[in-house]
């Protein structure tokens, strides 16, 4: 049994995490902290785990965390980066959820998120934690940045077309939509429900922080930089994520047809990714509670646009999901252990 | 393995049985029938079982039926009276997720149904599948009939104040409410999305068909009849139950702690009955997705009026849970096999 | 026109206010206070009002507010007492739309608010401000007490049965729903759409600050004490109340027919109740966003449990809406002058 | 008073019609028609009407519509354009809320409509009734062809850089995100509550009836063919259109002042098109219930693609709303009578 710790589970991301590890067969959660709620049960603030998961949150504590084999961080940014190092020295693996090790480059990681970052030296090691591009890595890593939600959707949507030159990269269209456990668990009077619900907004145009994350992921698939308009929207729903993303056939005499056989033969060893029969319009719904990107492309009226829709469950795929399937990457186990629940619908 | 056949899979029990069955690990699904999708792939109506189920909906097939060691009914009432008897008499178990065999005064049945009973004799075989109160029988059933969802929630709150005689059973009031997957997958004005959100009604006042089934239950556990006003009501969700339910206590000393006591022993054993702590206020998300009833005992204000909250996902503990529940015990498997799914919250 | 003041605007009813006040014909907006949001112009908040209202909050100020002919109180409970004799002194009208006023027995108010009452005496004078019940009161009062939402409902819908001696008294249900902007605008986690959407749940059942006013408004009609359990509920749709009544005839012969008969003539008068047909089953998108209480009469299977059902739009009927026709009825305009807008369906 | 006709009125646009009109100070509903529902009082469909509404559906009867100075379709498509020229011949005016004379290319609009047009004489006469375009046009004309609702939306956005010459028009992008009341209240699977809400994706990504209605008014202004592509979206709301709209600068330097400045002045005399403050994010609720288009204008990171962000009510100026605005200018009223409700926020 593999043991885990968890850091900050207090939210959406962390109670993902909870139902998901509580699940597991190889698992045996260890300790789940959080400073303000330290002594509840976690099944009295989440009571679906009640039955499930018998554990009290309780400070962190390094006796407790550099005991574990894995320790995952679902905490707001900026805490893991200054509780990976002891973890990591201490021989102890870590997936941080939050965005701390996701972006190389120090300075534009500041400018998004507005800090000084803690720990220069780790980010250069972590590995990116989108194991359909870098499984290898994350088998061997010690630190595994988990890749943000719509930096998921989006990047495994738009790969095959970017990594096979097909399509210009200067002016990539990415419009992405989030379900609001995406603005997490925060008291917030723009999500309550009377607020968000029966509406439907963009937001953060002016510049959203999983853009830099989506722009290095592209950049390294296109080997230089892309260009990219990314506009994120609330969907009044509480889970999914959907990115429907526009760009341009350098070829226009490429088909439709081309392009899905392109795909399916990209993703086909992928368990986490499905490529939709051609002409599908995959539906959030269809991924709910799942660990699951489903994509399907189109050239509308046969021009030289390519859409590619990609929906994930953001909370899974887009997070703990995708952290539990890195987990079984990197302690060799079944990649889809834990991970085979079927999405709910309706 | 066992085998299992399904008639008439295309709507919302029909589903969430075969999220359920295909994910048990000691079965395995011989046919789903449907007439009037015959020959499409399952995961074509509901894209979340792609990848998990590779099955078409067929003709029914008494062939391929009584080949089966159980055949589930998730067909409209009315059906399975007309099929029962071939499969029984073929030594094939039935369940029946309908209403064909839940009464058991056959006249109380048609007036309340609006057709003859094709099947009277079954009626008195059928073992009526609540687990929590008719284990023994459902272990040597032949023929079940899976309870109604409102009655599952009601029965199951109400019950243990009726067998112990501490009520007054002639003005019970159990006012309910149901989130619209209740109201089935058939195409109707009144379920539309632009109908049902951000509304909420009562509906069946005058009468509706789970009032006998209640009434019958409790008058078993009262030894008499009971006197019941039920009221249901539409809420703007997709899945939930939620029953509150009014009694009178006959000895106005009795306190919520006594009571509170008195459930969680009654419930002590069982696995899919949760008394929550005194003074909880059960949500129905807390249960979305399992298959599982929550219960909370409360005497407002100390007096002699007794509210008891129930609430559970009406397709699975109301309908396609509570149907793989009785199996399970009808062939001795673990009473929770493929049943420990978590509820997905948020 | 008719100088008006709001104090306290930054909440729903606040809003929903504005919304009605801005399209009155016979009013001027003079002043919308609010300590925290000072000088922001009140579209920013609530952009439905840009084009229609052209005014900023500003600070509490006594000589603008005694320079207006009526104060709406708006505020969290607790505020309009420590201001209203001021204002009452001026010879403004007042109307609190919070429960400053609304318990007689002082006592009473402060074990169910918790704090000490600032102004007894303006209790006495207050008129509790339900038009159905007070309408000659309230054209000669100076301070109005505005109904709660719940009690809005529950009293509209039994007071003709209580009035008229037709039930017993001692064991009323009131069984009650409220749409989430019910809970206000604060930030809180309860309240975000990824926890209170797709899920249903009662709450409050140990106890409600509306039992006590519903209690009162019902003893009164009642010449006597009455008993009541109150468990309200939270749906999850953004605006309504419904309730559902329950109670027991004295005469168990009296029928459907003969109630239906007494509501109709008891409200024949009325303009903002609605006795809906004989076996209708009101839904609360038919009064959305409308000053008006729809009710029906039921008596299941003919029994002698009479079933009330009453919806209100709980931000109108139930609070901003009923506040403007108070004022109407105060300022002898007609009584449905500014609330004459259709509900919103779909 | 206006005498008006409206020829099936049991869908979505025919009851929003309906409301508009009922409270419309000049008007005066002569008939409202309904073969199906003929002799069903408006108010028993549609229970927002009572005391608002006191007519039945009444059968299609050419004596009682020539009679009327104007009259409204709200039919599915194919109906008025069998209807119109026997009314526009006895001198009444029409506006068609379907497609009928949308689209200018009779073999166009075969292709998209599936029908032979029956009366393609008419389409020619037909003016295109966006008023914030063709308002000299519409006042004189004797049938409007009443736009789209995602036209509205797209158009009123891109336009005014279109007319200006900014942008390059051979890659025209809009995002468009429709509420479920877009779908119409027909009974539909799709439509349900349980299959629609909690849940998002694209539709008609090969082609979607409304992309040639946008691309023939992009065209006009832009004196040539454009090039667009055009996804729908369905969002799990009632009411509301979002478009997120992409366009290249073709000069690089032009600023987002620069934009915000021409919008503002291009609409500046438009009562129903809000352009928003820079940097605003309008969500659709803003516009809940309400004859208007709020816009904002992006340009992302300073680069050469702006982005337009467009809402509107689908159901108001994307429907009912527009056709009324485009009868007040018929008849020479004030162009927002009968439209000056404000949204319905929360």
């Amino acid at each position: 049994m593999i043991k885990v710790g968890i850091v900050g589970g207090t939210g959406y991301t962390g109670v993902e995490l909870l139902r998901l590890l509580a699940a597991h067969p190889e698992v045996e959660i260890q300790a789940i902290t959080s400073r303000s709620e330290k002594g509840l049960p976690v099944a009295e603030m989440y009571p679906n785990l009640r039955g499930h998961l018998d554990l009290a949150f309780s400070e962190p504590d390094m006796k407790v965390l550099t005991n574990c084999d894995v320790v995952f961080f679902a905490t707001p940014n900026g805490i893991a980066m200054t509780m990976a190092k002891e973890l990591v020295d201490a021989g102890v693996k870590v997936i941080d959820l939050a965005a701390d090790f996701r972006i190389k480059d120090i300075q534009e990681w500041s400018k998004w998120y507005g800090m000084e970052h803690a720990c220069p030296d780790l980010v250069e090691q972590a590995v990116y934690g989108l194991p359909e591009v870098n499984r290898a890595e994350i088998k061997n890593a010690r630190l595994i940045a988990n890749p943000g939600c719509y930096p998921t959707a989006v990047q495994l949507g738009l790969l095959p077309l970017i990594e096979n030159g097909l399509v210009e990269t200067d002016h990539l269209v990415a419009d992405a939509k989030s379900g609001v456990s995406g603005a997490g668990r925060g008291a917030s009077v723009a999500a309550l429900q009377a607020e968000s619900s029966e509406s439907f907004k963009a937001y953060g145009v002016a510049g959203h922080r999983h853009l830099p994350e989506i722009k290095q992921g592209l950049a390294i698939a296109n080997k230089a930089e892309v260009g990219l308009t990314f506009v994120p929207h609330l969907v009044p729903m509480i889970r999914g994520i959907e990115a429907t993303c526009y760009s341009r056939l350098k070829d226009a005499s490429i088909t439709a047809e081309q392009l899905q056989a392109l795909y399916e033969k990209h993703y086909a060893d992928e368990v986490f990714v499905d490529v939709m029969p051609a002409g599908s319009l995959p539906e959030t719904r269809s991924v709910k509670g799942a660990n699951l990107c489903r994509i399907a492309i189109h050239v509308p009226q046969g021009g030289d646009t390519v859409v590619i829709l990609s929906v994930i469950d953001n909370l899974v795929k887009g997070a703990a999901g995708q952290a539990v399937q890195n987990m079984n990457i990197m302690f060799g186990l079944k990649e889809n252990a834990g991970l085979t629940a079927i999405a709910l619908v309706p």
